[in-house]
């Protein structure tokens, strides 16, 4: 079965990477257009999923991932028509030159082949993978998580219904349905069908496909993002920073998870803050310094500094310097997002340069890691490693390149 | 032992991150008098090599990768040189813009870390390898083959002497002299100290290194490359190629190993071939039609179709269209270089597009594959992969980027 849809895969591969931009803006328009049309029936398929979930007990943040709406369907529609005003990457000629020889050089971009994306509960992955696979003349193959097969199935079926009116292979996506541990392994170990393997989802997930898969994989992100707030910072906005920082979703992976407290703000930032946290019945979790400024904060241990919570909590530590406060973020930090909140300028430039990250803010909340946010229409995952992509995931990471030389009969001396 | 390597490593990356340019050019330039300077050092620790290579039966190939002379340590030198007066890519800000809500986006080049570099017995890869991580505010751990060990050890201690004259931390190069296997698999599994690993060598080498590293892997390749000659081909410069490209130097990865020829032109060209291909002694391996017209030629097998020979072998076989020769190249080769020799526009066109390899060349000899050659100065190894870098990996292919976001107080609504 595995088998069957890795050949699958291969086999539309060559129909992807010659198909012109005017068809697959057409066709990523069509299926925008279909997944509004088919709202209730996407709706029905994911209530199914919500209440085994609720039966089965998952938390609050798994649910709030799962969960769909009539909005975020039309969120994810959206996405697709983004894609469509976006610039196709694909055939672009980088860096053309000719050499002293007279070799005329370029680097071209093309597809990928097969992308493979593994991820957790989040129906909204699957037309975000979609979408930006499509247009990037990739085939994709999707093992979403077992929480959420309903929904991914209503979704997939819409697709390929789109596909097929058409006239293009369905198999340009593929959803694995079987939901075993065993197939997600034996699909992590398909080199010879799937060019790269995308995890999408929390910390255990991504390990084990990065132990275990022997395509090569994008690692992309949990999040343990810190908010520092420095001596010279401006209280009110970093009050506001942090709270919509930690509040304004909490499980998703640019949540602020941590907050560095230089030791000269805590007494005028603290207590208000407190208050602030309270309205949204935020725990608190503090070193003795902190804590002795907030009501009702417990204290934290070693291991709430490495922790995502993707909860209604947040860790606390007080600081004495710029340089402690880098040390402890690139000491616990997930490469993910980071923010200062400051008036300095030396500061800021020490910490843009120095903390360890796949984005760096200062005087903003980390909630705009995202793709929409920086302009690239949805994204496929953020990146947390340094290779090949870093950061949020738009087009051009679902491409390669190649060099293409033309010469007049050159032979090397 | 590789432990401490390791927090060696790891010691050395902040120093090396925040080195300027000019103090990175000083020490390319002086390493590169010092190999020139100890010419005679490294080549009577070579000539060690050389002679146990001998002994133990190393063939022709190899012991041509293993061979120093007074030259190639110049060219080695040469290549520190040139790396000098290429641009630092380190601080470069990609794509900076402001954004509708006030945040203003950059993307920065920032240096990887500890690049590991797993090699055979090719001592030229040492400084190469130093030179690319150095210039990159990298720190590099050097895994050399066995065969070339008294060799690289007097390389290294060259740079480390070197470094220590400019009071850089030496430990920016560390060469792990245990050459044993498990030595090797530990090295593949510090993700804790490398952030990135770099086999580069033959196809048992670089698959044991993909199959075993947990460490992101950078594949670098094994050649099996075709050159097509078309019906339309200027059979002349269609012989020169070849010639050039089989024979130039024979144990390198973008060495011709195959031949195709469509058969309209196979009568005016393979005597002719056979005859040159003679003079450098090389062994024909050919289909039937081809081996009909090139005396001395063996009947080649299925095997011999997929096989890197890095030898004086070529296989050689009938094609009817520029359809089928990209046919049998997607099918057979290891996505390095591909060439086809037309005078057809359409055909080049063609074979430009379909052919899935790192470098797609049009008249010329597939031997430019090569760093040097593509003007990037030394070069790290040929990527083989789709992923982070395809083809000659310069300087930019050892950074990764972090997005920098200057922000006012904005928060996500």
């Amino acid at each position: 079965m595995l088998q069957t849809i890795g050949m699958q895969a291969k086999a539309a591969v060559p129909m992807m990477q010659k198909m012109n931009t005017d068809l697959k803006n057409k066709v990523l328009k069509a299926v925008g257009d279909a997944l509004i049309g088919n709202t209730e029936t996407i709706l029905a398929a994911n209530r199914v999923d919500m209440e085994n979930g609720k039966t089965s007990g998952l938390n609050e943040g798994l649910l709030d991932r799962l969960k769909l709406t009539s909005e975020r369907i039309r969120g994810m529609a959206e996405g697709l028509y983004q894609l469509v005003v976006l610039e196709d990457p694909i055939g672009e000629v980088l860096q053309m030159k000719k050499r002293p020889n007279g070799l005329i050089i370029g680097q071209k971009r093309v597809p990928l082949g097969v992308v493979g994306i593994i991820y957790e509960a989040r129906p909204n992955v699957t037309t975000d993978a979609f979408g930006l696979c499509f247009k990037t003349g990739n085939v994709v193959v999707l093992k979403g998580g077992s929480d959420a097969l309903h929904s991914n199935k209503a979704i997939v079926d819409c697709i390929r219904e789109t596909l097929t009116e058409n006239a293009i292979d369905v198999n340009a996506i593929q959803l694995i349905e079987d939901t075993n541990r065993e197939t997600t392994t034996a699909f992590m170990k398909m080199n010879e069908y799937i060019d790269i393997l995308i995890p999408r989802g929390g910390a255990g997930l991504i390990q084990a496909v990065v132990k275990n898969s022997t395509i090569p994989v994008i690692e992309t992100g949990t999040g343990n993002c810190h908010i520092f707030v420095d001596e010279s910072a401006d209280l009110t906005m970093a009050t506001d920073i942090i709270i919509n920082a930690k509040t304004q979703r909490i499980g998703v992976c640019n949540a602020c998870e941590s907050l560095l407290v230089h030791e000269k703000v805590k007494d005028a930032l603290l207590p208000v803050l407190a208050e602030r946290l309270k309205e949204f019945q935020v725990e608190v979790r503090a070193d003795q310094q902190a804590s002795a400024l907030m009501p009702g904060a417990v204290e934290a241990t070693e291991e709430d500094w490495g922790t995502e919570y993707l909860d209604y909590i947040i860790s606390i530590k007080t600081v004495t310097s710029v340089d402690e406060a880098i040390e402890h973020i690139n000491k616990y930090n997930t490469k993910h997002s980071e923010a200062i909140i400051t008036s300095d300028y030396m500061n800021a430039q020490k910490f843009l340069d120095e903390v360890d990250a796949a984005a760096v803010y200062v005087n903003a909340s980390t909630r705009y890691t995202d793709g929409f946010e920086f302009g690239f229409g949805a994204e496929i995952g953020i990146s947390t490693q340094k290779l090949h992509a870093r950061g949020p995931m738009g087009l051009t990471a679902l491409t390669t390149t190649k060099y293409i030389i033309y010469g007049t009969g050159q032979v090397r001396p």
